[in-house]
């Protein structure tokens, strides 16, 4: 094992900075262009689901209705009960969407702003708002809270979740404090996988702020790679702590069948859906039914989803081994760089020397490699360490992937001996 | 001519309910269950678009873009071309929405409260909100400015749209006016087409609301039944007015292809668009992209869409018949009812005698036809003369259209006689 980089001396660092800027202009001269910005699937994942697009034969529910027509609010019946066998929730909690969780949960920010919920005055009537964000976490979730005007407290992340400690003292402490975002399992970046005692925590925390709301993302429920992880019920999490009414969930089918035109859920306690419909009935007549029915007779049943989940693992694990072979090989001596192996989801989280992620990624967009943005896994976009990277595996092929990944690594270890030698 | 039922002498009134209630009573004892609350179209209306749930080919946009993946916040490029050129205006002030474009107004006055416009304050910052509601009007328009706490300002419709000497006076007399709700073409439910004069008054007008807001919902602007009804241009005339961000245009492909499973969209001047789609990156990654090419492969171009509507009118039109045909024979003479005979859209509008029409609505309904309920085009569900009844002819089948309109005819008769036999 050699020693870590932060240690070398300053000839030692010289010299490896003109080995790396050879091999980082051999990169440039490649003319690359790859974009792993996004957590998109590749084309080659899409083309899994083809199926989706067959004709639709039979445009009734099971029920017989006629789904081309208005109606139906919170969904069909058997799009509530497929959404409730897969998560194990009870349909009587669920409301089927359009095509984006995320406009649910923008939707619900709204809501609690203009509306409030069970009797507590609405958000926008009181003078201060804050947002807990287990930080690194997922920029679009923190941008809904920072279109509200809301302070968002980062909080940083364990192997088990969120900081608990930390959680409950600022949520005690401060009735300012709405909510919190959770990608409870496989987050996004990291992959943690949050601990039944975390889930637990959650639901029984005591909350200065009674309508304290758990925005609950399961947006990667079903995304293993590898054996399956179990999520604790964070429904009976808040049933058990007194708190029936905190949890929002929501889910979506956009990373199983198609990103944009998959169907979308969320989930909450009776009551609170009761109260939600009631607004979602001004704002729509309901959601494409015929989408829920193309959906449903592809994926069929929580067994065959399984069956499909397995098939896209096939296609996305390899990806996965790339980027985390590659760290191994080119980062793991010289302590360049620490990273997390994640057992599913949609991204790699890699924290670089401290203040190197903003240089590490300028130095692989100038050879053709875009990246997640350094910070955007904070609030505010702003990474008080600068070292977070979110890698997107999920779009090159593979070998475009294998080539962004190595000149990847030479842009970390590059900007570190920049860095150790005093350059920026 | 028969001399009008309210000259009738009190035994004259008496014989006739003898006969309306033997009348009344043989439709009682025929246990029908129909329904006509909604404008809905018929299964044999869906059923000409059948076509649209055929296998998509090629999930490839014109550009090449993979309509699979996520992305393009404000629609395929072919999708905005198509909206602008069968409405006339610029795909640049175009933005795709969902499924519904209930839910862009609705999200429009969540934007407008929460975030303003244009440099204006949000609106929920200022003491009071006021909204002009042409009136009869369309109940789920109300429904969305009552949810916001606007008063609702009653402005009675003329056969040119709403009374423009009111509204002028109005939203110039009146900071807390803040929009006006308008259907211009085929209005619902009276089938008012608004004149060149209307559109450029509401253009022009002075507000005293610096950020007054036309909500332009032009539902039924390729529903014509028979000869096709130009409207003016909106944008045109705000424009022309010196207002060039006054109006936000609606539109959707629900009474076009499928109710809920079609392709809405807004539009408004560029300045308010790009506003519009900050927020709305926010909100969404995009709408659903699959269903927008579903969508044009079967209605194509502004030619296509004019065949396709023509056709859809040949089902229609023996409805509006039936319904019209049957007024007039039977309410005609004896003056019970006045009603407006419409050249296109979804309804027709009829006017009962003062203080008649919850009893017609609940003579019909309990005679098993449910209709809209009694003030439902008024704001507050309330109709000042309640005398205004929607009928919504385009669901049922024509045998019980039939059936279901000579009941009607004998409930707002029976309802007119009771009346004026002091019974209620």
């Amino acid at each position: 094992m050699i020693k870590p980089v932060y240690e070398w001396s300053h000839a030692e660092l010289e010299a490896l900075k003109v080995e790396l800027e050879a091999e980082y202009s051999e990169f440039s001269s490649r003319n690359l262009a790859l974009n792993m910005a996004r957590g998109k699937p590749s084309s080659g994942l899409l083309d899994h689901n083809m199926n989706v697009l067959d004709k639709l034969e039979n445009p009734c529910a099971a029920d017989g209705t006629d789904a081309r027509n208005y109606g139906i609010l919170d969904g069909l019946p058997e799009m509530r009960r497929f959404f409730g066998e897969v998560l194990n929730i009870d349909p009587e909690r669920i409301i089927v969407g359009g095509n984006s969780s995320l406009t649910l949960m923008y939707d619900s920010i709204v809501r609690l702003m203009m509306f409030g919920s069970c009797g507590f005055p609405a958000w926008r009537s009181l003078p201060k708002l804050k947002f807990l964000c287990p930080s690194p976490g997922y920029d679009r979730h923190f941008a809904i809270t920072q279109e509200f005007g809301f302070e968002m407290i980062p909080v940083p992340m364990t192997e088990n979740g969120p900081d608990m400690d930390m959680v409950e003292e600022l949520a005690a402490g401060d009735e300012a404090i709405k909510g919190i975002w959770c990608v409870p399992l496989y987050s996004n970046p990291q992959g943690v996988c949050y601990s039944d005692e975390t889930v637990s925590r959650l639901g029984k925390m005591k909350t200065a702020a009674p309508d304290f709301k758990i925005f609950w993302d399961n947006a990667y429920g079903v995304h293993h790679l590898y054996e399956e992880v179990k999520l604790a019920d964070i429904f009976a999490a808040c049933e058990a702590g007194g708190n029936p009414d905190r949890a929002y969930m929501f889910f979506s089918t956009s990373k199983i069948t198609f990103p944009g035109a998959g169907v979308a859920m969320m989930a909450s306690s009776v009551n609170e859906r009761k109260e939600i419909l009631k607004h979602m009935g001004i704002q729509t007549i309901g959601s494409d039914k015929l989408n829920q029915l193309r959906t449903l007779r592809v994926l069929k049943d929580a067994p065959t989803l399984k069956k499909h989940m397995a098939e896209l693992a096939e296609v996305l694990r390899p990806k996965f081994d790339i980027v985390l072979k590659t760290l191994d090989a080119e980062l793991k001596d010289g302590a360049f760089a620490s990273w997390i192996t994640p057992r599913g989801g949609y991204f790699v989280s890699l924290d670089t020397l401290d203040g190197c992620a903003k240089k590490t990624l300028e130095l692989a967009k100038n050879a053709g490699v875009t990246m997640t943005g350094a910070g955007a896994t904070f609030p505010y976009k702003n990474d008080p360490h600068d070292r977070n990277i979110r890698i997107a595996p999920t779009y090159p092929s593979n070998d475009e992937l294998q080539t962004a990944m190595k000149l990847f690594c030479v842009c970390v270890k590059l900007a570190a001996v920049k860095k150790l030698c005093g350059e920026f």
